[in-house]
């Protein structure tokens, strides 16, 4: 079955969106042809390697979506605290629009897969790592060293991920931005 | 089948390794079988409303164990902040000691049911909530004010939660120990 080079960006936008929802395993190749919209061909056509190389086209769709978002925002704050207070108030939006219902397009994925499936795994570090640069930038225009930034960005990406857990369990907001704020205080402080 | 009454820990311990493994999902009721030994008949004994409620008690489980660990760890500690890297440390030993293989025994259950299924959302936030309120009394023991306690220690639970998936995509203790450190630096100063 001929299939149009639209397809490839509907699939994987929607494996997004389904993967951060209920994870990997849950999401069937049914759910892909029904929320994509692209005739089933076209899934075996773009993703020969099936439904793991949809999920490796989904994480790095994910993290370009992640790094940009965390780019723009850097830009538009004073510091990194700033930065991580910003990133945590429009994530927790995020989710209170989706009714909790949207995860971390990354995390779901991975935590199933990961290590085992290498290429799940390669192209999650690479999306982690490209926001915690974002941070770590941030960290060193504030004038905090570059080695001392490399770890400490390491801690507010690590606090920003698992905040998002407990915003999804406890259905609110408040733990990712309790969270965020706290951590931006001790910087500020440090 | 008559089950004898040993069976259902030996389903709830297995599922307990197989969910932090490779999630829910992808967990089947013939991996727990084989798992922990039990007949197949004693998984409808033991929970007839099937495999959902066979995840309420492995996360429940799990959270019996997590606090129970941390307020083991938490008396052998001077400050939360030496607690935060202790439990960094631990945890760090453990993933290595499974290749890496072994994740949060709660989160990637959560993060594929929550918020829908709620009898699991509610487990998993009993789960967190528990492991949050050792580190308050920790804080609150280091003389920081019980409301202030109340948001660090979600900020403490929060980064521990957030570096072990990073360390898991790492194949790495580094992630988790960093975090860990910096975090435990920063409260020192605070």
């Amino acid at each position: 079955m001929p299939a149009a080079p639209k397809h490839r960006q509907a699939i994987v936008n929607s494996c997004v969106t389904l993967f951060r929802r209920k994870g990997y395993s849950a999401t069937g190749l049914n759910d892909i042809v029904e929320a994509s919209g692209a005739p089933k061909g076209s899934l075996y056509h773009y993703f020969p390697d099936g439904k793991s190389s949809i999920a490796v086209a989904a994480v790095e769709e994910a993290g370009r979506r992640v790094a940009e978002t965390v780019r723009k925002l850097s830009a538009e704050c004073a510091t990194a605290g700033d930065l991580v207070k910003a990133h945590a108030r429009l994530i927790a939006g995020w989710m209170k629009q989706s009714g909790f219902r949207d995860g971390c397009p990354i995390t779901t994925v991975l935590l199933e897969l990961a290590p085992a499936d290498r290429a799940v795994t390669e192209a999650g570090r690479k999306a982690y790592a490209a926001r915690t640069d974002v941070m770590k930038q941030k960290l060193v225009a504030d004038g905090i060293p570059e080695r001392r930034a490399d770890r400490l960005a390491i801690l507010c990406s690590a606090t920003l991920q698992g905040a998002l857990i407990q915003s999804r369990v406890e259905r609110s907001g408040t733990p990712i931005v309790t969270a965020a704020d706290e951590l931006a205080d001790l910087l500020a402080s440090a």
